[in-house]
């Protein structure tokens, strides 16, 4: 066990003395050495949160076994936690529609080995990027949406993630919007990029919006999808700089550099269990 | 003659052909020599915008002679434009209110020299500033401002701007608003600091906004005030990135180094004959 | 002829009175309508640099008649230029080796159509990223490299640069320095990414040097290959934000994203007639 | 005791198991609440770097006692260390030559209270910053510089250093270079601003060498200052962009707004101890 033996847990809990020196404790007594700690504590909440990835190899225990053994150590303290070990890939499904450059950024980091996870699949409510699909050799199912059919796509979409197990859903400029029960289901696990600097130009045409309005920066955001459009947890932000010489071809075409990179990075972070979220915010231990 | 034999002519009409063959001909014919010239054509609006920046040496026109020489050209071509001599230096008022560091950078930059401008006074509805302004020995007056006194203030303001001929006028963290009448006596000459990126976080307690949301990136956005409020033609805009670790009063702290930079980049692109308006557009030859 | 229409000339002489006049007089006469004008004065240098793209719509010249009678104009002013006309594309060969994130970048830009391009084939001392080129249908052609054979080499690679009427050579990446003779016969039309913010970190393995003078900044940077390495005439450059938490490898990983976005800048700025080489200095129009 | 009762440990020590536990555990064992911590492990030099900063309110140990009563842990674990109380204000001498944006800069936040420090005096080899000094009522010490009497001036500069009790010295665009007794005895506490983004243009005139070599970004950096000149461990760094537009002169107002921001940026870190040294690098807890 070498690359395996990394365990990683992501805690969170109301604020008291003594949590860091009690995990850590825990986790030094279970064999473990911490290889990174990350904590904050958001003092207007009072509210602590946790990130930790320690080597576990004096012991055989599995993830399931990890977890239970810290069960008594959170309800002391009432927190939420996750455990992952670092060898355990996620497992996605990518959703698309006709524009092909964040599907085409995420699939060549994939295959660089950027992101420690398992492609399931392909969803799409086109055939356009089908090819490029291929090229990766990803599974790609085609399901066309009306207004009619949308409950029921939506039914057989479900019965997909979950037959595959699906952990994480990336909406690489899925322009579809996903109904508030879809979303129930997958909280805090369907991550969205949006083309602009949220919360300015939310909803559609947002390059459009922004040309009109003269802003000398256009941004995109990474976020969780919530029931409520364009207001999830944000996870990933970043701008460039346009002046009056840039047309709104020119912000598209800038904006997809910047789309592309922005989701990538909100997915990294996301893999690698470094987002936490509370409420409508997110600790991003970076 | 030297340095205020450099004129600067901003111009704008409708596009056609020849333009730039004719104005820069007149020029030529007029004895100048052309140091910098900056042109742009909206091809959405069909409208053509230019700064050219000449040495006018062999000539001993003033600033109202070349002016009106330019006027049947600007006629044919159904022009609006405005020249300047570079030695011409504009005459600022600036509003404060009780933050100082806009301000501070205004004035320090001032004393450096960085801006082609003459300060005629400080305007405020507080006392906290006055000792700023006595250190660089610019006039203070105070205006305290209630809901009842507020047409009666503007007037004694505006009468005290006419008569200083003041040309620009500042808002340094100016926390009150104007009246329509008073903006429309200075149309494209009333620059504000906006502490957020706008149009994302309009109104009052940007950064409280900001830090609700959970934004990772504050901005600020300067801009040319108009009868709606933040709504002004944008001249400049920047940005800073923040996390989760920043607590409000860390966004307020870093948004002032944020603030007094794009305000101070703003007023020397508009001192500098660089800002071309356009309906709610700017074109900023920078 | 619509989009055939937009002729750009680059234009670079000893600064004058009345050039802009003249020069756009010329083209007013000769029926053209200026969409795009940029001009700059090297006032150390006392030197002219211009940049116009008009439509040619109501002539039947070819780009070389077009050129001629530009001819007397360019001597009266001792000037340097060059006219193409916006349909023709130039022609591209691409140089690489192993690392293929360039070329991916590349290969991608150029299919969504950024690059007023063709690209001629794919030249490489390695077999890795054959199958890349593949994908593209771009021709790829091995050609090992050793001490000995170097000489042969490259002058195998001249004569298919030749047959082939290749205008610009990218080096994706490509880990081979080229002899004084080659780069002769390409000045200014061998564009080159090098992976650091130069000067610094000049030579082979920027990353390392980086990480072991412990900068928070990383940087990359394209420029046209000159006889002397890594220090011709500096295209783009851009740079991102490291702490004591990267890796090596981390400065690698996120280094590609900074070298691919670099290059793909520089090389759009090339193909699309906006720089101009003077001395060791860029003038970029953008 | 309210805010006075913060303590921050920086520490550094050869990495181990366990160590993270160990020494949270004697912070809570001791009555102390995180606030706030960071650590980080360098895998490659296997060292374990951490800082804490905790309420101490059921002790009534001043900042000696707290220190000694580390001292079995620190030895335990071979570890150097450093604890100061929040409220402990470290004493700062600023040493300026004619330059006054970044004494201006610095001046400016430590009014506003951003520095958690005292400014004990002003030493200046000319006399052109007297009044600055004088306007925020700082002590400003003339020390005139020869090559014959450098020797003598370092030896009263020192007297006066100590007498004063200086923690930390700001080299604000000060011209001179320091001897290496001098620098020996204030190892990690002078902080200089170097105007580039070192390596590349260390020595004099940087923006001059960033003009002639024709860059697209220039920087700024701040750093300990060591034996030799321009290397020493790296604090902060930042950037901004210059195009074929900008003189000399304008690198050098524009690297102004740069030098100021990363001075004052690298001497907040350092009050607030986030700043750790190992060899010529920087762990810096931001």
């Amino acid at each position: 066990m070498e690359n395996n033996s990394i365990a990683i847990i992501l805690w969170s809990c109301p604020d008291q003395k003594g949590l860091v020196a009690r995990i850590t404790q825990f986790i030094f007594e279970h064999g473990g050495n911490i290889l990174d700690l990350d904590e904050h504590v958001d003092a207007q909440e009072q509210r602590f949160f946790l990130r930790i990835a320690w080597t576990t190899s004096n012991t055989n225990d599995g993830e399931e076994e990890l977890k239970k053994k810290f069960t008594p150590l959170a309800q002391e303290f009432h927190a939420t936690y996750n455990i992952r070990f670092a060898h355990h890939k996620q497992k996605l499904a990518l959703f698309v529609s006709q524009y092909d450059h964040c599907l085409q950024e995420i699939l060549w980091r994939y295959e660089v080995g950027e992101f420690n996870a398992e492609i399931g699949f392909i969803i799409s409510n086109h055939t356009d990027l089908e090819s490029l699909a291929q090229r990766y050799h990803i599974p790609y199912y085609l399901f066309p949406i009306t207004k009619e059919n949308k409950h029921d796509v939506e039914a057989k979409e479900i019965a997909l993630l979950q037959q595959q197990k699906i952990d994480t859903i990336v909406l690489a400029r899925y322009m579809q919007v996903f109904s508030p029960e879809f979303i129930s289901q997958y909280q805090h696990s369907v991550i969205n990029i949006h083309h602009s600097f949220l919360p300015a130009f939310a909803g559609s045409n947002p390059y459009k919006q922004a040309f009109e309005r003269g802003v000398k920066i256009v941004g995109a955001t990474s976020h969780y999808v919530t029931a409520v459009l364009d207001e999830g947890p944000i996870i990933a932000q970043d701008i460039i700089r346009i002046s009056h010489k840039d047309s709104l071809e020119d912000l598209i075409r800038k904006g997809r550099d910047l789309e592309r990179l922005v989701l990538a990075r909100a997915l990294r972070l996301h893999l690698q269990d470094r987002v936490l979220v509370h409420g409508n915010k997110t600790v991003v231990f970076d």
